[in-house]
């Protein structure tokens, strides 16, 4: 199988990953429980991937990385945790439903007020929008860092600066970002990250979490079992267990932390060099053949986008030191190795399973949980093929995808 | 290290778990997430375990099986998905605080009322009291099947008789249950049976999840993708996705499913005569040393259960055949290998804490998140130190640990 479906989850994984894990489950007991060499082996497992995380996203304070099963619950954590009745929040039309059903379920159900800033037909959204949108309600800016359908990525520095200079929170998507683009929470102006394990950052299923900046109140969307503070009938306050009731994943998470250490090693500058490649690779080879529209591909970000927006910062201007520009994936700004595109009036569902049974090419057709992306693109009715790359993608396997692709536009 | 804390979390498991969940890394796409061969397997590997699930828990329908990340997560969706304000809801002093704390917070934020059934010094509920404490408000008994810190079963088909009797939701914490002792949900009267997949069951860390009758409703504690339906704004009804938003951990559910076959194989009789045994065993040993107070030991269940209770049924009286009498660990009822215990005035955490250092013997010392079983007990104030057995604990072990204690007491 040539796999092209890594904005879904990364099925390829860096072998210390699984080396990890199985380590942790021939040895880990349960983090936070007990003071035996077994317990303690698992805090320390659980605290190690706290301290990476903490690293490798710009977050000041690795007791604020909480660990969640994935983007999704890290999402709703922080939405539901966050906002309260008579609150207005801003969203965009490039949202996965792990952003919109909580966001929607809100506003019918706590008389949460939201406004969503649209996006164009190439899906690029409107940035003057977000300030004139921000009324004294506003209580938080939630949005992706890159959308999962076209992989066109939000200048979040610059939603960041407009969220701080209006006092309003900022809650970003890293789902299709974490271990794709440089993430820096200070330096973007984020004040709560959410991202999952087993996508870009190539751990396991089952991993995830939210760095929150310090002093961002958040209640907890689950209570129980902490192993400390056994008498308190409220769940305890102290960070992360606020937001950790219950046995915290620690085979899952010791494999993370293996591919936090394999993402430092490697480089983030040298995967993104290597999946830009890819992508354009692809997008070359498939511009001569007739018949193929691209939905969202680079050059992007050029509509409304300020000029002084810095679409992304560097790592390494860590805490405080100036934000410099980032080697970008165009000259417009960084843009995941991910392509959404038809093939004329073909069905894409049709498309993905010729190039599965066919050609042994694993993508993804349909909507992607990502209903107003495809309403701005023009493609509610009927979806996409969507081809994602990863930094284990070869050349080899772009160049059956796209002869592949020729011969069935043929 | 002699682990003896298998009540956290069991850390031998058996190989075929790690295979399962190495294959996973290797392989596995993302579950419903598209219909190439990578997700497809994911799709049909958690399918697998749900079929496993349902049938190992006399659950009727797979689909109505819902993974989660551990039994604290299918407790909160279990409890807040079905309490509404100016509910009654019954529960008892043996409860975790993953019980407790989703109960408290209802009872605080949305007007639910609680009562709770008490427990005498040696850990036994009152049975009489559910039937007193329900009233015409009362929409759910939530109770464990056995007590994290002592070991007692609760007799949940009894409960499940007067729950189905007065048309009130049961459902049932098996976190300590699962993989130890029988669990029929149709048999035993249970609409709601949460589980984890670490402990008993012998799984990942990561797994675990809730079976539902057929005919309750669940609102779901977070939303978001689901891969169907993406146009909807509310998260789709249809099972299990109603329940499970976001990526599943398919590499954690693959290792659970192998974990279920090695149940299945091994068989819960043979399971429970062994881990029955090697608490008898422990419990003979330190009988005979001075100034160790055990705490909720068999026999049990004597107090106020009437005659015609019948604390366990069988798992092969499936689907409205006649629930038969387990053989049980004790001439009075079901009880997990789970051991509780105070050396006279010794600090429990210092004699936990000595095990480990001068024995190299794993146990765990506090209050277990177990706060009002401790009242009950009169060991609010030091906790104690909880032993805990697995299958694959030898005679060896326990015998080390008696010396051990032995040597402690003296």
């Amino acid at each position: 199988m040539i796999y092209l479906d890594n904005a879904a989850t990364t099925i390829k994984k860096p072998p210390e990953v699984l080396d990890a894990v199985m380590a942790a489950m021939s040895g880990l007991g349960n983090a936070s429980r007990g003071a035996h060499a077994g317990a303690l082996d698992a805090s320390r497992a659980v605290y190690d991937a706290r301290v990476k995380a903490a690293a490798f996203f710009g977050c000041p304070r690795p007791d604020h990385v909480a660990f969640t099963s994935n983007s999704t619950e890290a999402l709703n954590v922080a939405i539901c945790g966050t906002l309260r009745p008579g609150d207005h929040v801003i969203t965009t039309a490039l949202e996965h439903n792990s952003v919109l059903r909580p966001l929607y379920r809100l506003e019918a159900e706590q008389g949460v007020a939201l406004d969503i800033v649209g996006a164009d037909p190439g899906g690029r959204v409107d940035y003057g929008a977000f300030e004139r949108l921000i009324r004294p309600q506003t209580r938080a800016i939630v949005c992706t860092h890159a959308s999962n359908l076209t992989g066109i990525c939000l200048d979040v520095a610059y939603i960041g600066a407009i969220a701080r200079r209006h006092g309003v929170l900022f809650i970003v998507d890293a789902s299709q970002s974490a271990g794709a683009i440089p993430i820096h929470m200070t330096a973007m102006g984020i004040d709560i990250l959410c991202f999952t394990g087993h996508k870009g950052l190539m751990g396991p299923q089952g991993t995830g979490g939210l760095c929150v900046r310090e002093g961002v109140d958040i209640r907890p969307l689950k209570v129980g079992g902490t192993g400390v503070h056994t008498y308190s009938k409220e769940q305890p306050s102290q960070w992360p267990t606020r937001l950790e009731a219950g046995t915290l994943n620690a085979h899952g998470i010791a494999g993370l932390s293996a591919a936090f250490d394999f993402l430092e090693r490697t480089g983030l500058d040298a995967i993104m060099e290597k999946e830009s490649a890819l992508l354009y690779r692809f997008l070359r080879g498939i511009g001569c053949i007739d018949g193929i529209e691209v939905y969202g591909a680079p050059p992007h970000l050029t509509a409304s986008r300020p000029a002084s927006a810095n679409p992304c910062i560097n790592r390494s201007a860590a805490d405080g030191a100036t934000p410099t520009c980032l080697p970008r994936a165009t000259a417009e700004g960084p843009h995941t190795a991910v392509c959404a595109l038809n093939i004329r009036d073909r069905d894409p569902a049709w498309v993905a399973d010729e190039l599965s049974e066919t050609y042994g090419i694993a993508t993804r057709a349909g909507a992607h949980c990502a209903p107003l992306m495809h309403r701005a693109l023009g493609t509610e009715g009927r979806g996409a093929v969507r081809f994602s790359f990863s930094y284990f993608t070869t050349e080899d396997e772009i160049d059956a995808a796209i002869d592949a692709l020729g011969e069935i536009a043929r």
